[in-house]
């Protein structure tokens, strides 16, 4: 039996003068390497290759996208076989068969037509799995039983998969105290998959969480230092970085509610950081810190030349008893309003012209894009805007942000695609749908006569691989061998 | 005479590879009945159903977008027969010839190219009136009489009008303390057309306005209570609750300007009505007891299952020219940037996954839609996204609507439509509106692959119908019978 | 040689039903005159009507759009042969040579792909200056030549221009406290094209600004006055409003960062006002001051029928290393969200139905579109919407602007086109490009049977020039001998 297909042509328009464009486009860039320089796949599992276990541990357990919908609807999390972090205290029984957890998805499949998650699935079903039927509850256990015969095989293990999918780099995301055992495990492995940290010390930051002082003390050890002092915890994190960077490391991460930059003397960073330490900070203390820590980070990556990334705009952990009961990325993170030009402008005047800086600024507030964001990257050399985050990874909202962002930054102050993922067998698909869209938007504009067919095909290649390559340090050349022989 | 043709195609994309499958889905839910859970038609209509006395009556003075857009180029509403509610003080004549407003109307009516208004009125003038000509300040007085003419026919009465349009239930929206006479008559009459209330308590939370006492009184007068405190008023608010129940009523409806959402403790809540009573109470002192009544409401839905609406965002009155002399309701309601994302917080997590409640959440603030809401509609079980409302309910609204909700939510987390109507002509141009948009929508979708059109049309059908009959309990076989036989 | 050829059909949707119709609209709008409301061309061009030195001068430095994304990509401002304001401190040098730094141009103009400054500049290379090939590193040279030798004839002197792009009126920017002379010398001249001043008092109004007492000394030295309190500062506006106005002035115009209006009694305002004479105001105050007199700027335009504008929204120098180096007005300017609905209430009640005023509400936060300008813009009479504005002056700027306002707002509650620009050139530019995305917007409509294609005529040509010409009270008619003859 044949796959189920998708069609050639899907996510372009239909009308043919700007179909044809897009095809011939896409056609040039679909083969193109895929370079990931964010996203949240466990090292753990590149390090070990195993096998996956089955296919709802596979599809349905990493992917907040698929237990929200599902959840939002009535399903609980429980029955979709998601185990609480917390005791089982309320008697709510866990689905321990993973085939009635994948039934229970499989008759809530339609939930999702029309939305992103539902174009990945069907591409991973297609395309990566061979799935030969549309995943419905009738078909269920039928599409489980061909997509477990294939995980059986050797050519489906993560390694085999990374290579299979093209990837030329694969960048995870990890906190600031850790020590890269999974990285270190894999470099020492003979695999020779490039698969890079990013330093995230978004815990370190966090004065008033109940985990800070855990995450300095591990920090601390990692470096072989105790924190007793905002001066050694500075230490620290520079040491991390070279470490990160040691390690293959290009970039690194801030997830903030609010983008707020502010510049605090010495005296006042130490007094915060010497009244967290005695469990005294409080929100608004947090709240200066890590403004002011956004500053420490842009100068050490005018120092170290790590590329620093900013996404900020979601309130975490929104439903109170999702997170008591499943912890954090559970679903239930929602964005607010977001400012920008008020917020980065310490930043900015500071570091957004140093010749070593590269600032990817991301956004979960769409009207920020052409009020705030293109007219910000679209004048700061430092500063480039990543592509559409999260719940605006999509279709409509990659259309959305090229529409109103090109015409103020131009293609040239965006950084590329990346696919922000934990689910492993989605990366393919999300480039694959991003590549489609961009080369539909470059048509467009051939078609309604902005471009000639020549520039629009050095755009498409901009947009699939040169700009992701360049804003993040990504250059093949340049990095691979270096990389390879770090250690 | 033919009536003046509207195009059968109207509103689809010319683009023949979306046209045509729009016109497919259209064709198979055009016909489907017109459930309608939220307008503001007066019950007294279908009450009384007297035949409307002429033209302009019927169409121009209930109609606040009229006179909005003829007010905005310089026509007073006092030139447009609009009677105000004051005294004729300042010497301004109110036009009382039908036919002299009629004129001035028509020689405006190039204004409403372009807007849902012109659209509807087309539809009306066309489909409903069998007008034979486009209204002009030439034609102006023969469209008068075409019109008039179909006036005097027992056909144009409004319960007649209701059957032809395929009305399935009609809901009004009515104050808490209303003693529902005219759904009474209604539900008396030997006429089987089913209208039910809305119970929609603003004027109760009001307790900083002028006439907050005088609907306590009315309150408590409707459940035989004087009403001398906070536990009394809760007493009557669920009294009348389960008499809107009886009579038919599955919703409350809910104006604030922003929807904060806060719970007091009962001293609190006390101490506020109390000051209230005692006519001491502020503009905040509402916004607060408004933030914690909106609680007590969801508490109450999930007990006696009426579905909770929030319409928020609306600064009403801000023309206080017009609203001293016309009263509310008079085209002067300007929006205000909302924010849900933290008001809604206190209120999903104590009630959004309650299996018994519904809440249904509308915006006036597009930014909202991508950011907030969407991503609220896409988790919280209990809350559905309204349909565009207000200067939203529009092709192009609609269309921005479904695009920057649908990918996130999927369209299983919206509402279906409401026509929201106070111009009960504008019903079926409203549903056909909508459904041709929607139908389109989808076939954009088929068209770029994304769906069969298989799934289109269950999409369709459940645009418009399915999902407004789920989310506001409105199904035809539960209800109905229940509905008659309920006194 | 030809002249490099754009293509007839540019920025009209491919899909022929669209296509022709979109055609046949601008083929009846694009010859008719260029009424300019508003713009920065500097009145000197045209009153001494020298011709321009050489290409650089006259393309790339008065651009802001176009050093701002080539500094963006890290080309300082030096590097273009912008002269900064204050000295050469710091030892960069300022290219001197034209030709170095429009090959640096060169080089970097394909960032301006599918940006409208790249539409723009093909249009003045191909149709103005009749530049044979593409503009790139490899051909730049040449393009300085072929335009160097256009700049060498007199029919591309200033006044020539002027008449051959078909300019009908030319508005320029100017202080309150201008004595006009460049526009006494115009009018002086034997050249009858009609270029009028707009009364711009920002300066005036700045009371916490370095630069204010000047200001006011400068003002009151206007008005044979020493200006020392508040009534002679009236005194003054108002003499020196008489003044503009006949020198043919028919508009003022305001840039604040939030549009805040708020009535001051005479007492609080002198208070201000003294303060600030005292050199003792902070920024609350010129807040306060500034909110006061957008109120006193709308009484006196009801007496003397300036039309009013407010271009609100922009945080003026975000980098102030380019500010300090390059002074204002470098392409640093950064928006911020604005509000609307409650800023212009206290204006809008006082005076949004006076029949003699007229007042044009600009934005750059396009979430304020639907949400809060087409309504108001929708209601009140005096209130017109002004066409999208700097970073939305675009093809998908203009085609979001009529998407979210005319629903709502009808077009006739809106402005016309204004090309706000410094760049001379580039006025019949933005003109042909506005005309055409507005006759493709409205061919959209006719193809989805919204509109006829007689009323698209004549909401072209409303589009095009009558609704300018009516805002502002440009009539060609009635002002033309009056203005000629006003001296």
């Amino acid at each position: 039996m044949k796959p189920l297909a998708l069609h050639e042509d899907r996510y372009f328009d239909p009308a043919p003068a700007v179909r044809d464009k897009a095809r011939a486009l896409y056609e040039r860039t679909k083969d193109l390497p895929l370079v990931c320089p964010h996203g949240h796949v466990p090292p753990r599992l590149l390090a070990e290759d195993e096998a996956f276990p089955e296919p709802a541990a596979l599809i349905l357990e990493p992917d907040h996208y698929i237990y929200r919908m599902l959840y939002s609807q009535g399903v609980s999390l429980e029955a979709l076989g998601i185990p609480p972090e917390g005791p089982e205290a309320d008697g709510i029984q866990v689905e321990s068969d993973p085939r009635e957890a994948w039934q229970l998805f499989a008759e809530h499949y339609y939930l999702f037509r029309g939305t992103p998650t539902g174009a990945w699935l069907d591409y991973e079903f297609s395309e990566v799995l061979g799935v030969e039927e549309k995943l419905t509850g009738e078909s269920a256990q039928r599409v489980y039983d061909q997509i477990q015969s294939k995980l059986d095989e050797p050519g489906f293990r993560p390694r085999a998969l990374f290579d299979r999918f093209g990837i030329d780099v694969l960048t995870t995301t990890d906190p600031a105290s850790s020590a890269l055992e999974h990285h270190r495990q894999i470099r020492q492995s003979d695999w020779d998959g490039r698969v890079v940290p990013c330093f995230r010390p978004d815990a370190a930051f966090a004065l008033a969480s109940a985990g800070w002082r855990e995450e300095i003390r591990r920090l601390g050890q990692q470096t072989d230092r105790e924190i007793t002092s905002y001066d050694g915890f500075l230490q620290s994190l520079e040491e991390q970085r070279a470490f990160f960077k040691k390690m293959g490391a290009t970039s690194t991460d801030h997830a903030v509610v609010e983008p707020v930059t502010q510049r605090l003397s010495e005296q006042e960073a130490s007094a915060l950081f010497d009244k967290a330490l005695r469990g005294e900070a409080g929100e608004d203390d947090q709240r200066t810190f890590q403004a002011h820590m956004l500053l420490e980070m842009a100068r050490m990556s005018t120092e170290d030349g790590l590329v620093m990334q900013i996404h900020p705009g979601a309130l975490r952990d929104h439903n109170r008893a999702i997170y008591e009961r499943f912890g954090p990325d559970s679903g239930a993170d929602i964005p607010v309003p977001t400012e920008y030009t008020r917020n980065l402008r310490t930043l900015l005047n500071e570091y957004g012209a140093h010749p070593n800086f590269n600032l990817v600024v991301f956004t979960l507030d769409e009207s920020s894009y052409a009020r705030e964001l293109a007219p910000l990257a679209g004048h700061y050399p430092a500063m480039r805007l990543g592509p559409p985050w999260w719940f605006h990874d999509s279709i409509e909202g990659m259309r959305r942000y090229r529409r109103r962002t090109t015409e103020t930054a131009g293609i040239y102050n965006t950084a590329g695609f990346n696919d922000d993922t934990r689910a492993f067998l989605s990366i393919p698909a999300r480039h694959d749908l991003s590549r489609r869209v961009d080369a539909n938007y470059l048509a467009g504009l051939v078609a309604r006569h902005q471009l000639s067919m020549d520039e629009a095909h050095e755009m498409a290649r901009a947009l699939a691989v040169g700009l992701v390559r360049e804003t993040y340090r990504l250059d093949r050349e340049a990095h691979a061998p270096a990389g390879r022989t770090a250690e």
